[in-house]
């Protein structure tokens, strides 16, 4: 059976430079970046060297990055270690409608420790309005997190206008960059964040490693206590195999993102433009145009991801309804919600995400099955049949 | 030259058959576990095979394991999350005072948030008496921790009797096993602790892969909030080739335990005999049966330790002077310090750990190479002057 593999937003495949370059550490080098002998030192220049390329990858320095095991993690990190580390200032937070779970879950737990929120809504492409974070924002607020593009519906958020209202405001803002962070072309010194999270796993590095970037002088508490890695934030034995390779992902992204991108570009439009003509009532979600090269979404009606998940997989497809991080909540997306899509439409969507292997002949393929699934489904569907009857009367 | 790495409690290098067991999840299986489609079931079904093997080890079950990225956040999750979780009964801790400082400082942490503690100490040989925990503890007490066997003196606490003055009190307590899983027999049913933390790069495993064994109905906080993964408990993508390594670690481990224990400790004994033979005034550390099987540590006096170990990568030989998570604090190591040992002698700490490969010739090079390091050392040592002009009078 032919395999597409279209998730890239759950996770890429390992760039084979990057598992080459990270072998040697699971290998011979199997020094501790802490000690102070030769095995040690080796680990630790190849730990530091890998910062330093993350950090070209973002405009950043090597000293404001700070490894982190997902990019849950440095959203956790971020989120409440910005917060508690201003709590004497103000305990309130601010947070667009459209973050991760791992944002908006941290919010929650500090909100258990006395902290409030307000959360910005988005337009019906997922878009932050600048003004709204202005509006947001009270003298105590602590923090603002705003996502930098979503992985959901594809979005990307005029994050140099809010960080203009943060900074004029005098608040930290943190953005969740994961999913476009080795996507699109990024420079912390333009957005001008305090705070930025990315992940290795969504530009062909290893799950498992991923950093945060915190501008110099930003206050934050230390996530992992009791160790002097990480500048003392984030103690515990690194994982130089996985840092090693998030470094050469890094690099590798950055020599390669321009043409990936608008290969990956240019196979998405196709996929966006042909697939409502090949299937009734498929509704693209998320910005037409300030959206991820690599991301197409779409609402289809009467039907239920999960059901046209495991139809496409059967049929050698992979792909997903949303974040995997709750796929299996099977809830509808908060993020689609936010959207003002509405509750049964949003329980339909779907997300192809193209990674670099992705060609013109697998996006054929996927418009080739994907008609037949949905004719079969719908046919099953009550929500479907109840239409028909409607429309035909 | 001959490269002799004896710093097990820093790193141990990786079994050639766990990167086999890896090498997979870095290469064509690279689904997300968390992704419905059939590579992220596949990815799924290994994770879940490891959590199998990492219960296994230590008599748990699958349910009751929490991977994580290192000891020192299993540390964390522990201490923070089941004290926060058990905060409205009291909010009093008891720690021993020979804590890994993943521990101790999560202690502190908890502190500026209201929570006080008692330090339980040791006697000279590192040992916590169980009738000090069952003085330090309170009806506000909500967690006991004390770690299973010091990286830093390779003593062997007495955890049984420990858990049963806890369980008597109604008090959880979690034991800091990072050091002796692995390599000592462990049963967390036997044992009666209701948290234990274990790390795959002290038993041949990957560094940036450790979990939490937290006993079924043991209450805590999650540690990184926002994801289903680990039951909840600890959000983002999981490091897949790790936690198999992980996993496939854990089961060489418990085949291979016992006889690499009794091989290593014959090793060990030799060093232990033999170093206080060879050059004077050089005093074992931690108890002389109640000890880790591959860890030999010692104090040297009128030397400082880093020296020693400087000295000692320059024949080749990798080596430590207490906890990789502290190395370059240069500061008197604290576990030594609540032993009674005085200051200027904890600084010439030597910890001598084995790793599988070790041999009887490695041990004989050590003794040969070592009196000559330590004599020249000590020539250049302004307290070994002062001592030998005293004793000259």
């Amino acid at each position: 059976m032919k395999r597409v593999y279209l998730d890239h937003i759950a996770a890429t495949p390992l760039d084979p430079q990057v598992l080459e370059a990270m072998l040697p550490y699971l290998q011979e080098q199997f020094g501790n970046p802490q000690s102070l002998h030769s095995p040690g030192q080796e680990a630790l220049a190849a730990i530091q060297e890998a910062r330093s390329r993350v950090a070209q990858l973002i405009g950043a320095e090597d000293s404001e990055i700070f490894f982190t095991s997902s990019g849950s993690e440095a959203n956790n990190f971020a989120v409440k270690g910005m917060a508690l580390a201003r709590r004497e200032k103000g305990q309130h937070l601010v947070v667009s409608s459209v973050e991760h779970q791992s944002v908006l879950h941290s919010v929650k737990s500090l909100e258990k420790f006395g902290f409030s929120s307000t959360l910005v809504p988005v337009d019906k492409d997922g878009l932050v309005d600048p003004e709204d974070v202005k509006r947001a924002c009270r003298k105590e607020t602590a923090l603002v997190s705003v996502i930098l593009a979503s992985s959901e519906v594809g979005t990307i958020e005029p994050l140099t206008e809010i960080a203009r209202v943060c900074r004029s405001a005098g608040i930290p803002l943190h953005t969740d960059a994961v999913a476009a962070a080795g996507n699109i072309p990024l420079d912390v010194r333009k957005l001008e964040v305090d705070a930025l999270s990315l992940a290795a796993d969504q530009f062909y590095g290893p799950k498992g490693s991923a950093a945060l970037f915190l501008r110099k002088g930003t206050r934050i508490l230390p996530f992992i206590d009791g160790g002097i890695q990480e500048g003392g934030r984030r103690g515990g034995t690194e994982n130089v195999a996985g840092i090693v390779g998030m470094g050469k992902a890094a690099e590798l992204a950055l020599t390669k993102l321009a043409e990936r991108r608008e290969r990956l570009r240019s196979l998405r439009d196709r996929l966006i433009e042909h697939l409502p003509l090949k299937v009734d009532r498929v509704y693209l979600t998320g910005h037409r145009e300030k959206r991820l090269p690599h991301h197409a979404s779409f609402c289809v009606e009467f039907i239920e991801g999960e059901s046209m998940l495991l139809n496409l997989d059967m049929k050698g497809i992979a792909t997903s309804s949303g974040s995997a991080c709750t796929s299996k909540a099977l809830k509808a997306s908060h993020v689609l919600l936010a959207m003002g899509i509405d509750h049964a439409l949003a329980q339909g969507s779907l997300v192809f995400s193209l990674i670099d292997s992705t060609t013109a002949e697998d996006i054929d393929y996927l418009l080739d099955v994907f008609p037949p699934i949905i004719d079969r489904l719908r046919k099953m569907s009550p929500l479907y049949t109840k239409f028909l009857e409607e429309n035909t009367k």
